[in-house]
C-alpha cells in the first residue's frame, strides 16, 4: 500500500489557493501511483488561522472547498479542515474518496500553551477513530491522529493504544508542528516508541512554511512497526513523500548541524513572510556589526541579491571600521548599498530640543535620537520604494532592553530576534565557513560589540556570561533563584531578570520575530507589562 | 448576617503589597462589624497574571501569603488565589477562619475567548461547593462561584441550580470582570434572574483597577432572593460594601450616561498604568485636533494638572488654527505647554534623503517623516524627563491604518484607541458640558479632521459613515457581506475591510490600548498578519 504524505505550504486564509495546491499535489500523487494521499493539519485554511476561525464565512468557505475536493476525489485522500457541529467547532481530519466525504476524525488533544490557543476555538473530540481502506482487495485499518494527539503523555492518556485496541494497523498523523531547535529528535523519539511499543506503523505528515512568527519545517516521518525509520521528508521544503509501509528499506535519519538548521529555518521565515504579504524587496540598516551582517546574509538567501538593499547611516560617533565593515559586507554579498549620514538630522533634533533640554547632561535621550533618526530614514526608504524593513536585534539585546523603540527596533519582521548573542556568533561563523571566505567581515565578528551612540562606547555586557543567563531565564524558563543556586553571580542575575521584567513594554511593540527556540518573545510568551513580581525582592 | 464585599485594587505580581492591602481591608471590615469578608477573584496576585502563573515561585509565594492571611484570620474570609494540586493549577476561592484554611472551591468555567486565556493555565474544577458558616449560632449555607461561573448559560449548564440543590442559600461570586460599555446591565440582568429563579441571594464582588489593557470597574452587586438589588459598589473606586442579606432595603441601580462611564474608565486606566509602572508625568503631542485634546483632558483628570505636559510640534503645513487650538486647550487645562517646530528637522531628513529619492513624486514617505520627527521629539522628552508618552489615536484611525507607525503611534499607553471617532466626538462634547465651558476648543470639535501633512489636507474619510461601519465590523463582528446586505455601500465596505486586514501589522506594534468596548484591538483580538482571507474576493 502506497501512502503519499504531501508536506505542503499553504497560506493562512487563502482557501481557494490552498485548495488548488491540494488538487495539484493530489493529482501528482495519483500519477505517481499512490493508493492514499495525506495532507497536514488544517492544510486547507493554513495554520494557525487564529481569530479567522471566529468568522462564519471563513468556516463556510472552507467547508465548500472541502466539499469540492471530496467531489473530485478518486483514490482516498485525508486532509485537515475545521467542522462546525451543533455550534461547536472541531479541528478535523476528513477521509474522502470516490466523490464523497466518507468520515471524519475530531482532534482530541488541543494544545493551549506557548504559541498555541486551540482551546480558544475548538472543542475536543472524545473518540478514537479508525477507518478501513480497501486497496486492491486488501483491507487496511488506519488510525487517525492530529498533531498534539501524538504528545499524549503530557495529558496522562495513551491515544495510540486506544487506536490499536480498535484495530488500527497504521497510524497517520496530520500535523502543523512548528520548528524549533531539536524538535525533530523529540518527534522521532516519540514516534519510534509509539510504533514499536504498539507494533504498528506510524506516518507523520507535517506542514511546511512560515506564518507570522512561526516556521513549519516539514520533515514528515514514517516508521514501520519495528519502530524503524522508513521515510523522511525534506526540511523547510514542500515535498511529496511516497511510503510503502510493508515494503520499505529502513533509512538513517538526516539531521543537519544546529547552525545550518536555524539558518535555513530563518531563510524560510523571511521568504514566506515576503511572499505571503506581497513584498519582494527588503532594506536593512547595516552598522558593520554582526547582527545586521547575519540578517543581511539570511535576507539574500531568502530573497535574492537583487532584492536586498543595505543602508549605512553613520553618525559622528561611527568608527571608520564600522563604515568599512558595512561596505565590505555589501560588496561580499553583492547587494545594493548606500550611505546616508544622520549627522545633520541629529544636529537639527538637538538644536530644536535645546530649549527643552535646558542644559541637562547628555544621556539616553541623545543616544536614542540617533537610533530614531536611523529608524526614520529606513522607514522613509520603505515608504518610498515599498521595501520591507528587516530589523536586526538579537534575543539577548531584546531581553535586556538594549535597543531603541521606534529606532533600531523598527521593522516589519525581526529576523534574528530569537537568536541569543551566542547563536548569532555561531551562525555567523558557520555562514563564513559555508561561503568558504569571510563573507561577514572577520572584524565584525571579532571586534567588541558597540551601538556607537557615544564616543568609544561598547556594549555594557559581557555577552559570554549574559547571553547564556538570558537563555537560561527565557528559553529554559529557569528562575533567578535557581540560577543563583547553580552558582551564577547574584547581582548579575538580579540585574538581568529585572531588565527583562521592566522592558516588557518595549517587546510588546516589537516587530514579529521568527521563532526557532522553545520559548521566543512574542505570542508564546504572555507576560504583563504592569508586573511587580520580583522573586529576588521577596514578592 | 453582615457580609462585606471588599472591591479592592491589587497589582499584578505584587503579592506582598496585595496581602497587606487585604489585611487592611479585612481589619476595616472587622471593625465595621462584619460577619464575613469577601475579596475578588485572584485578588492576592492580581488579574490577569498571564504567564506569571507558569512560574513556580510565583505560585509558592502566593500560597505562603495565603497561609499567612489564614493564620491571622478571626472571622471568616473568602478570597481568590491559585492552588497547585497533582501538578495541576486551579483558580480557587479559599474559605479561611480562626487561623485556618477551612476549604476551597475550584473554579469550574474557565473563560478562553476574547481577552481571556484561562484554559492556558488552569484546570477546571468539577464540583459545586457549598460551605456552612455559623454566625451567632445561626447556620448559613454559602455557595461559591468565581466570575465566569455566573455566565453558565454559555456553557449549557446551570451551576446555580446545582448549588441550590446542595443547599446554598446565598451565592457569593468572586469576580475579576473587566469593564466594557453596558457590561453592568448584562451582569445585573443575569444575577437578578439567577437570584429570583432560584430564590436565593446573590452577592457579586468585583475587582477594581487597571491592568495593561484591561480596566476593572468594581460595581459589586448584591441581590436578595426576590431578585431585588440591595447593594451596589461604586464604579472605578475601591470600596467596602456591607450587605445584610436579610435586612436590607431595595435600592435603585446607579448607572451613569455612556460618555461619563467611558471617560471615568479611561481616567482609571491611565491612573493605574502610571501608578503601577512607577510613572508620574505624561507628555502628549497636541495637534489642536480633537483626539489629542480629549486625551489631554483624561490625562489631567488621571494625573493632575502639574503632571501633564503638552507639546505642539508644528510643520510648515500646520494651520494657524491648529497652533491656536492646541495652545488654547493647554491654557484651558492649565498644563505645561511648549512648541517645538519640526520644520528644520524635516528639512534635514529631506536633504539627506534627496539622493535616494532621486526626484520621485511626493508621497506617503514625505508625510510620514513629519509624523516620525514628532514621534522622535516626544520620545526625546520622554527619555530626558522620564515622562511617559500617551498616544492619541482613535479606534477608527487604527482600524483604517490612518496613522504612522513609529510616528504618531508612539507611546507607552494608547488612551483612546478603543474609541470610535463617533465616541471621541461624543466624549469631547460631554467634557465641555461637564466643564461648563469649551475646555476643548469648539473649533477642535467642529473643524474637518486633518493630519496636516500636505497643504490643505483633510482626512480622506467621511467619519459619519466610516466610523459606524468600522464599529460594526470590529465591535459587533459583522461580516462585510452582512453589512452590504444591510444596505452599506459595497465599494466602501470592501475598502474598509481590506484596510483593516492589511494594517494588522501596524496594530501589532501599537502601544497597549485601554479597552472599553466588547472587542478592542489588542490581546482580545488575535488576527494573523499574514492573512489572505478576503470574503468579498471569494476566498
Amino acid at each position: 500500500m502506497k501512502i503519499t504524505l504531501c508536506q505542503i505550504n499553504p497560506t493562512v486564509g487563502a482557501i481557494n489557493q490552498n485548495k488548488k495546491s491540494i488538487f495539484d499535489w493530489y493529482h501528482r500523487a495519483v500519477d505517481l501511483g499512490a493508493d492514499l494521499v495525506v495532507f497536514p493539519e488544517l492544510s486547507l485554511i493554513g495554520y494557525p488561522p487564529q481569530d479567522l476561525l471566529l468568522r462564519n464565512r471563513f468556516i463556510e468557505n472552507a467547508k465548500n472547498a472541502l466539499d469540492e475536493i471530496a467531489q473530485k476525489s478518486t483514490i482516498p485522500i485525508i486532509l485537515g479542515n475545521t467542522m462546525m457541529e451543533d455550534n461547536k467547532l472541531y479541528n478535523c481530519a476528513f477521509f474522502c474518496e470516490k466523490g464523497e466525504i466518507i468520515s471524519h476524525y475530531k482532534k482530541r488533544l488541543l494544545p493551549t500553551y506557548d504559541v498555541f490557543d486551540e482551546a480558544r476555538y475548538f472543542t475536543s473530540g472524545s473518540e478514537p477513530f479508525v477507518v478501513k481502506v480497501s486497496i486492491n482487495g486488501e483491507n487496511v485499518y488506519l488510525g487517525l491522529q492530529i498533531c498534539e494527539d501524538l504528545w499524549d503523555k503530557n495529558y496522562s492518556c495513551d491515544l495510540v493504544e486506544e487506536l490499536k485496541a480498535k484495530g488500527a494497523e497504521i497510524i497517520i498523523n496530520l500535523s502543523a508542528s512548528p520548528y524549533r531547535v531539536d524538535r525533530l529528535l523529540d518527534r522521532c523519539e516519540l514516534i519510534q516508541s509509539k510504533a514499536s511499543d504498539n507494533r504498528l506503523s506510524y506516518l507523520y505528515c507535517n506542514l511546511v512554511g512560515a506564518q507570522d512568527e512561526l516556521i513549519f519545517d516539514g520533515q514528515s516521518l514514517a516508521y514501520n512497526e519495528n519502530g524503524e525509520l522508513i521515510a523522511q521528508g525534506k526540511a523547510f521544503e514542500e515535498e511529496i513523500l511516497m511510503v510503502d509501509v510493508k515494503n520499505s528499506q529502513t533509512i538513517d535519519l538526516i539531521d543537519s548541524i544546529r547552525e545550518e538548521k536555524i539558518y535555513n529555518a530563518l531563510v524560510l521565515g523571511v521568504k514566506d513572510y515576503f511572499k505571503k504579504t506581497g513584498h519582494t524587496e527588503a532594506v536593512i540598516g547595516l552598522s558593520g556589526g554582526i547582527d545586521s551582517s547575519l540578517t543581511a546574509c539570511i535576507a539574500v538567501d531568502a530573497l535574492g541579491i537583487e532584492n536586498v538593499h543595505g543602508v549605512s547611516m553613520p553618525s559622528k560617533f561611527s568608527s571608520q571600521h564600522s563604515k568599512d565593515d558595512a561596505k565590505l559586507l555589501s560588496e561580499n554579498l553583492g547587494i545594493d548599498y548606500r550611505t546616508i549620514s544622520i549627522e545633520s538630522i541629529v544636529s537639527s533634533f538637538e538644536e530644536s530640543l535645546k530649549t527643552s533640554y535646558n542644559g541637562s547632561e547628555l544621556g539616553v535621550a541623545e543616544e536614542n535620537i540617533q537610533a530614531r533618526a536611523r529608524g526614520s530614514i529606513i522607514m522613509a526608504l520603505s515608504n518610498k520604494f515599498n521595501w520591507l524593513v528587516l530589523s536586526t536585534g538579537n534575543k539577548t539585546e531584546l531581553a535586556m532592553g538594549y535597543c531603541t523603540l521606534y529606532g533600531d527596533m523598527n521593522g516589519g519582521l525581526a529576523v534574528i530576534s530569537d537568536l541569543s548573542k551566542t547563536d548569532v556568533y555561531a551562525l555567523s561563523r558557520w555562514v563564513n565557513e559555508k561561503a568558504g571566505f569571510d563573507c561577514i567581515p572577520i572584524n565584525s565578528i571579532e571586534k567588541p560589540p558597540s551601538a556607537e551612540l557615544t564616543p568609544n562606547q561598547v556594549d555594557p555586557f559581557d555577552y559570554d556570561v549574559v547571553s547564556p543567563l538570558v537563555t537560561a531565564l527565557i528559553d529554559n524558563q529557569k528562575s533567578p533563584s535557581e540560577l543563583i543556586k547553580e552558582g551564577a553571580d547574584p547581582g548579575l542575575v538580579k540585574d538581568i531578570s529585572n531588565r527583562i521584567r521592566i522592558n516588557e513594554y518595549k517587546r510588546r511593540q516589537a516587530a514579529p520575530g521568527l521563532r526557532v527556540t522553545s520559548k521566543a518573545f512574542g505570542i508564546g510568551r504572555r507576560v504583563p507589562i504592569v508586573n511587580q513580581f520580583d522573586e529576588l525582592n521577596n514578592d
